[in-house]
């Protein structure tokens, strides 16, 4: 049995909503011919405030609600787009989608990361599908490449760039010679970040994505809280001058890395070597790069927000369920979390390492340090030493190390935070993927 | 209704075919749970001469067969996979396959790119699917993510390095100084060019990728014989050495740019200013920047061949060509050639040029030179002259132009040529993208 006309209906009418209600009006004819049958847009559910909103005039009034069963329980809408973020309302909204029979196409990565295993069942339970391409990197192809190219692999690693206003401050922290309020300042100016920017400096939406990510390539159920979290927040101007003088960029990573079925998985500033490809994608531009026991290395490139790339991959994954729902097929994800590997704990990681110390200029600080180290089985690879305040007798100490255990170096740095003679352990990077 | 088993009939055993044939029996675990059915190897038609490979050994005899009656007649094959290149037979062998219903996936971009039209029509009149991801840049999702997740963008342009056996050799011109006949010699010695390279390094095969990824971008029917086609035979040591002293690189592009309904293809060198993504794309890594109206640019890269890229890839379309046997679902392809966009003539196309010319070492020649292109409404941008012989009074003269049309261009190449003082117009190449 063919369907006749797909109906839509949208959640959230702000910027990425506004977006995706545009696209559908204005390439309906297009969506028509792929689809196999006009697709409608019937309703918008929205919240009260949406009322101010320029574009409410954009469509006929009729089409707006505030009324949630009205809503979901239009037996003319087969896909619900939900285009509002965060984790709630939405996961409410997408439970009563998936519940009431319709497909379902979200953006919003918190909600998908943080409930996927829940989500995914109700969508085989309710034979319908469940689609979130737009949930990372924007427009970027990624999870349908994930899920349909890239399948028959192995997936052995992912080393991402997924978070465009952390990679914007940073790359104006590198070009610029800036602290990171004023280069934080400038990305706020430009809209790049927010007016409260946590979710992004800190870490958490490169989190909410690597998750998700990680999902589709290990078929393995993760959850945002074990997954190792640090933000950009305690970068300074040095160790960017640092990085440049030993051949490295800065850049806040997403890595998953696989081995003998346990996977590691992290979020933090990487010093990465600067011939790596991922060290010349500046500014709002994301990348992920990943590896294939069968494709070996593949990246993917491009800007990662924004409402227009944004509704691109929103109206793709409704154009993909439009095509379901217009020939009456239910579920056809591939997608499971019954893998089974393991996270490896964060104090297990194995990496190399940048520290950069404030140090009492007097000899034998070094054989100090050294003997710290020493004694975590820490090797140093390089020191370096500069005079940085001769009034107070300091100096800088950075040092570099060969791979080490994290939950060593975590020992030093409290060892070496017990000592008279280190004044302050500025900061410690991980260093290379 | 549903399948229990979905049967395979795969057509050669060569590198790419055997790669094929074992991640099927390897991976047949994984398939059959993505599938959501068993995926089994049924049949490998092979030709006599192929009973001598050693792969043959690995597979129970009986799975082998020469006879085409026998392999297109078996009702237990679902899915065709060709896997032996090349116009012919293999056209004929997509054909039976499509009107016997077998879903079909090919490797193979000549036969895809100079049929594409009638195999998309034989597909639809028999209502299977018809998959091609590993006719393009080997593992690296591109036909997919055009078809799912760029789907809802109008394409202005894709840029793409798409031909590794070029690029590896440009490479090796660049970075070490050496002529073509050299770089050459070292890719047959790494099997990274053919015994006879010409497909390769007279830009065939880039075309018929380009023609694939233009037919899908640009939804309209483009024949390989109609994309203007340069190889990497004339180019010369001297034509690196001002490249890296003007800021450029040589790269063989593919190029395709939409403006105004109307599309420019074009696969010819280019000086590439150094600082562009693909400018750093080196050896046999293969790239394609494309840009979207929505998504902006977007960038895949990777590994554009090999055996085990290209089967990840085939056993992706095979996969996909299961699941939808597996549901009895037909052809799905949102693919079609009725796009009615026109092709460019390219003595329209409009870019800018460097001109490497020989000239007899006189007062006047520039005038001269300077003459022609101002005739033919070229305008210049800088000149460098150099000698290079003075024994018999010559010199070097490079010229970059401003953004000329190349019908002007030939005309100016002609009237040169025509000179006495111009002893030799070396080379011209296209600049930019």
């Amino acid at each position: 049995m063919k369907k006749n006309s797909i109906g839509i209906g949208l959640i959230g009418v702000g910027v990425i909503g506004g977006a995706v209600a545009r696209v559908l009006r204005d390439r309906s004819a297009k969506l028509a011919e792929l689809a196999g049958a006009p697709v409608v847009l019937r309703k918008i559910k929205i919240a009260p405030i949406d009322l101010t909103r320029p574009i409410i005039k954009e469509f006929p009034a009729g089409i707006f609600t505030t009324d949630e069963a009205e809503f979901f329980g239009d037996p003319d809408i087969d896909i619900v787009v939900e285009a509002i973020g965060g984790e709630f309302p939405a996961f409410h909204y997408l439970e009563k989608a998936l519940m009431a029979g319709k497909h379902v196409v979200s953006s919003n990565k918190e909600v998908v990361s943080k409930h996927a295993a829940e989500l995914l069942a109700l969508a085989r339970k309710n034979n319908v599908g469940l689609r979130f391409e737009a949930s990372v990197g924007g427009g970027i192809p990624l999870l349908e490449p994930f899920q349909y190219d890239l399948s028959v692999n192995e997936i052995k690693g992912i080393f991402a760039i997924i978070n465009g206003t952390t990679n914007y401050i940073l790359t104006r922290m590198a070009q610029e010679g800036i602290e990171f309020a004023e280069a934080l300042k400038q990305a706020q100016a430009l809209g790049y970040a927010e007016a409260n920017p946590k979710n992004d400096i800190e870490g958490h939406d490169a989190v909410y994505k690597l998750a998700i990510l990680s999902m589709l390539a290990f078929d393995t159920e993760v959850k945002p809280e074990n997954i190792y979290r640090e933000g950009i927040t305690t970068l300074e101007g040095r160790d960017f001058q640092y990085a440049k003088e030993l051949g490295f960029v800065i850049k806040l990573l997403a890595i998953a890395k696989e081995s003998d079925g346990q996977i590691e998985l992290r979020v933090h500033p990487v010093f990465l070597p600067d011939d790596n490809f991922l060290a010349n994608v500046d500014g709002v531009f994301n990348a992920v790069l990943t590896t294939g026991d069968l494709v070996g290395d593949v990246i993917f490139s491009g800007q990662g927000a924004g409402p227009a790339p944004t509704s691109s991959a929103v109206v793709a994954d409704v154009l993909a369920a439009a095509q379901d729902a217009a020939s009456c097929v239910g579920n056809r994800m591939r997608w499971r979390l019954d893998g089974g590997k393991k996270l490896m704990p964060m104090s297990e990681v194995v990496t190399r390492y940048y520290f950069r110390l404030n140090v009492t200029d007097k000899p034998g600080v070094l054989a100090h340090i050294a003997g710290i180290f020493g004694d975590n089985k820490i090797s140093i690879a390089s020191v370096l030493q500069k005079e940085v305040d001769e009034a107070t007798e300091s100096a800088e100490v950075v040092i570099m190390t060969h791979p080490a255990k994290e939950s060593a170096v975590q020992q030093a740095v409290e060892a070496l935070r017990s000592l008279d003679t280190i004044k302050a352990v500025h900061n410690f990077i991980r260093v290379g993927i």
